[in-house]
């Protein structure tokens, strides 16, 4: 594993073109499905143990949060990072926002109100899937505002972010790059079992028929907000023990690097101890 | 195991003595810690499931959802709850709501209003970790408000919680009950683990001598807000492997009554997979 293993998936300055970027690779991992899983599990305690401490931190005082934004198209596994690496904490401290389609009242305000309103608290990891993106992706594809529009979001999205991060929290965007082969076996894997039909939409192949038109409107959105604080990682998405794993080690390490404290009470411990003893 | 598990726990109606409810019983489950912690890791597949499918459900049009309430003083579990019972659920299709002490602007509204904002959408669990309970609960022992208005706030839960049934949503109020003396159990144990120093709240001691009165405002709360639509449930919680068991046990029945499907596709399946196979 290199000495960060986040660098291996930080995405470089510059125009982006998602072709080149491998969607099958395991960068830092040179195992199979059944050792990643085994690493994976042997991550579980060390992400636990940091989300407490960072929770701890938010109870006492502490400002520091984190928010997970996870991004992909339609089959790239966000509903699968959410059940096996964001299920790897305790749910205590962990906050998910889902976005869809936007609802009427939230049409009526600017297109970042209803993400202010899911930000994470201090202390606590924040998990969007789907997020403020979709305003410079689906809105630009399909051109539901001007192009005027969606173009000044980026810089909006930007100082958004910065300002964010200003105020404490670490934000982790994360693509999850699959192929589009891959994307038709999955489509067709819920076609095919009947428990997972509810997972199907028949406008998913309408959609996917636009896959060129959303990977440049992702590839904008990727070099146009790739910035230092608030960096894109695009995570291979074609081996789900890979993604898992990756998605998992990248919390990891961000919260190693915030490394919280167990807090210091504010009180005498014997003093509270002999009042305690009292009644 | 009795047919029907909730029963044993179920608050029954009329005049409610505290004292008189055993809270280091392991009603509905004559074993030990190890095979208590056994039985929970069996009942996780099935939990699983069942939220799933109501998932699934919700996001095909079904209005089901159902809010699981905690309410328990100080120390008696209601994290651990979370950690052990709720974690073992998909994150996707849980949203947890943790009110503390009202903020400035939740308190410009009514007291339900924090508390819709937190409700489940279809087909989620939704919990909530303290609760509008609250406002009858500190509210009346510390008279942050007359008496006048948290007398009739009851009325008020009860017409609140009524709609809800029949908007869809299942409500499960636990009530977690330990002793007094678990409590200083507990508290103790806090202050002798620096890492948990952070738990640790010198009101916290302060509250504890207002036990009676607590005990007195939940008794008037449990027996007052006991209806068939939304009925109570005292959990032992003296025991943390039983609480986490029970609560669990409570959450699997609810939903096999519920008996959430897997929701048949309004699509073609084989038209679906001829269009996939075009691009």
């Amino acid at each position: 594993m290199a000495k960060r293993f986040g660098d291996r998936l930080r995405l470089r300055q510059g125009p982006v073109s998602l072709a080149d970027l491998e969607t099958a690779s395991t960068p830092g991992f040179k195992s199979n499905k059944a050792a990643g899983r085994e690493l994976l599990t042997e991550l579980a305690p060390a992400l636990s143990d940091l989300q407490e401490r960072l929770f701890a931190e938010g109870r006492t005082g502490g400002n520091r949060s984190l928010l997970l934004v996870l991004q992909g198209m339609d089959t790239s596994g966000k509903g699968g990072t959410l059940r096996h690496s964001v299920g790897l904490m305790d749910p205590q401290g962990v906050r998910i926002t889902s976005f869809k389609a936007p609802t009427v009242e939230e049409r009526k305000h600017d297109f970042l109100w209803r993400i202010r309103r899911g930000l994470p608290e201090p202390g606590y990891i924040g998990i969007f899937d789907r997020s403020h993106y979709e305003d410079v992706l689906v809105a630009r594809v399909h051109n539901l505002v001007p192009r005027s529009t969606w173009m000044r979001r980026y810089a909006t999205i930007n100082r958004f972010e910065q300002q964010l991060v200003e105020r404490g929290t670490v934000i982790v965007k994360c693509f999850l790059h699959i192929s589009k082969d891959e994307q038709r076996k999955r489509l067709n894997a819920r076609l095919e079992d009947p428990t997972k039909h509810w997972k199907f939409n028949t406008a998913d192949i309408d959609e996917r028929a636009l896959w060129d038109d959303y990977q440049a409107a992702y590839e904008a959105a990727l070099e146009k907000t790739n910035t230092d604080e608030a960096p894109w990682y695009v995570v291979p998405g074609d081996h789900k023990w890979y993604r898992n794993l990756a998605i998992t080690r990248l919390l990891v390490e961000w919260l190693e690097d915030l490394d919280p404290r167990w807090p210091a009470g504010d009180f005498d411990v014997q003093a509270q101890k002999a009042r305690l003893r009292q009644g």
